[in-house]
């Protein structure tokens, strides 16, 4: 009974902490307090929606194995999800949950004060104020560190089993980007765009005939005079012949994204949008022609950017990101001027959406891994207007 | 073109406002800085999916229209979603992005000192610490207040408008609960959780003839050996006759939630399952007996929690909390030994899971209205242990 449902070996899992735990060691961190959700999941494989109330996992001085600490409520989940032995799965109990003199962090740093580090990491930048007093109130007799996205920057460099896990969520966005396209070809005057966004969240999930999906982010859809918005969903408006739609979606495999954006017309793109869409397209290649190894990211943006403003557009936002675990890992950007250096085996959501007006944009996007001389799709659904 | 998408009238919108100015005064908070995104959505309408970035609500002194302040690229959204007249919805430069040295909070509190008011409170417990230091170093010519909460406490009392918004979110929770029955009941040897997963979310997204779903939280799903597990999602693992599954959900209309939890078996139910399930259905009756206004929090809780230790069985989590905007409202708790008064028109997830072994446990949930005199469940899907 309660078998563990891990993505990864242990072996996996001990790779990454020996990383995180040298990246300790050089900013002199004995002990980290990891609160990022990601993080946690990329560490220890427990991947259940539990932060909204208090959790951490804590890396230990030495060769100890990480603590998990969770609402009593979570510990099974804990038990089955984490590769952490049994007993390095701790509950701190329900009083806690909503009490405003003691919460999940006081448990949390009751078990640091009993681990007694030198000094402790702490990730100021992802947990809010009341917590990070807390933490600076009870563990003032020790050095404490801000380490805020420590985790993220290990995190960057896919081994080839995680890489596995995008191609398979890769697959997934493409069935899912042509389950959009079929909901718009099937339409009639009474299909609205949450008709499409059903079908497109179920076959997210479903996935493909070898695997499914697991939790998906909602779709993204904007149709019409709301194309030169980002980040909206679907509406209860029908569907409207000679409109265009931007569509964002991606399948996950054990919290691995793989985004991909598409552009659809139902019937003939006006040439205002053809336009638009053929500069995106082609500001893409050269980015794509930019993303290998050693690449600055500065340079893969201006790529983009230099090519779209041929065309009188322009683009102030990112021209992209890298993902693993879950849509965006908050550590390097393709922004113009970056001279960040792109690793080998990173991973990237290269999104390329241009908004030139408040109601008109459109959108391509590829998530892409960056290889030893090159880069290479995960997906492979055509970068096209989608006519339906 | 640019229609705005409002889910309630601009009335209403200033009705709430002036409860939040309200308690603003009481405070003797001058200027409120919302930055809990739900909290800013019930403000402005604003519904977007980006509080990944910063983003803020601010309420000035006086009769003044908020501000709203948004990352560029989301701007329209702004104008689209927002009840606030244009010139109010003002956005920070994307090179505020993943930039260490200003982000869009510097924005924000330049906006502020624009406004230059004597106090200002902030939601301490729910910014960054990064960012809570930035406001304190910025800010530190005036007074600063911690408004944690502020307008989670107007929330909690419903208006005609959302109650009729969380019925219509209710109806669609019955219709997915049904596809959930449907779709387990259809099963074959070959059908996985994820099949029943897809079934279900693609429900709550088309949601009933009269109107369609808005953005759902995923589906809860626990089968076998890991319903002992709460808020998990479902795995690859097939459908096996005789195992029972755990089923939380809810529809969604316009970010309004109306809960719902069942039990599944496929096949009948062990008399172990059914006298779990007993205990927990009339748990739930007693605990309905109480919920009323004036009752107190710690009333409805104790007649669940003493119902079920008669038969051996207890629930050290909370058995509730309002819902409204967001499946969770963080104010008020139906826990044992609080005091706090239940008011008439809120609404609550009544929560009865209760998990007495690390890998058994089952599930009942209702979505209540508390009237004048009693309450009302807004679901009506049967409270019975639902076999496939």
């Amino acid at each position: 009974m309660m078998e563990k449902l891990l993505a990864f070996s242990i072996g996996e899992y001990e790779e990454r902490l020996a990383k995180v735990r040298s990246r300790m060691d050089t900013s002199e961190i004995d002990c980290l307090i990891v609160t990022h959700a990601p993080s946690i999941c990329y560490l220890s494989g427990y991947a259940a929606d539990t932060g909204f109330v208090p959790q951490a996992l804590i890396i230990p001085p030495g060769a100890a194995s990480p603590h998990l600490i969770l609402r009593a409520q979570y510990q099974t989940a804990g038990y089955v999800m984490s590769c952490l032995p049994r007993e390095n799965v701790h509950a701190y109990p329900e009083s806690f949950i909503a009490n405003a003199e003691n919460n999940g962090f006081d448990f949390i740093v009751d078990l640091v004060q009993g681990i007694d580090p030198k000094s402790v990491g702490a990730e100021f930048g992802g947990v809010s104020w009341h917590t990070a007093e807390k933490f600076r109130r009870r563990l003032n007799a020790v050095r404490l560190v801000d380490a805020t996205g420590i985790v993220n920057w290990v995190r960057l460099v896919k081994s080839p089993a995680e890489i596995e896990l995008q191609r398979q969520a890769a697959a997934i966005s493409d069935v899912a980007m042509r389950a959009a396209f079929n909901a718009f070809s099937s339409r009639t005057g009474a299909t609205r765009e949450y008709d499409v966004a059903a079908r497109v969240m179920a076959a997210l999930i479903s996935g493909t005939p070898e695997f499914g999906g697991d939790v998906p982010h909602p779709v993204f859809m904007s149709g019409g005079d709301l194309t030169g918005s980002s980040h909206i969903f679907w509406t209860q408006r029908p569907l409207v012949d000679g409109r265009h739609y931007n569509v964002g979606l991606s399948g996950y495999r054990h919290r691995y994204a793989a985004p991909l954006m598409r552009t659809f017309c139902l019937g003939e793109p006006s040439s205002r949008l053809r336009r638009l869409h053929d500069h995106i397209d082609e500001g893409c290649e050269n980015a794509l022609s930019r993303l290998r190894p050693g690449a600055l990211c500065g340079d893969v943006a201006e790529a983009f950017v230099s090519t779209i403003r041929k065309g009188g557009y322009d683009k102030s936002s990112r021209c992209g990101y890298p993902v693993g675990i879950d849509w965006l890992e908050p550590s390097l950007s393709l922004k113009m001027g970056s001279d960040d250096s792109i690793p080998e085996n990173s991973v990237w959501h290269l999104n390329l959406g241009t908004w030139p007006e408040d109601d008109f944009g459109a959108v391509i996007s590829e998530t892409v891994l960056v290889t030893g001389d090159g880069n290479e799709l995960l997906t492979s659904t055509p970068r096209e207007i989608l006519i339906c």
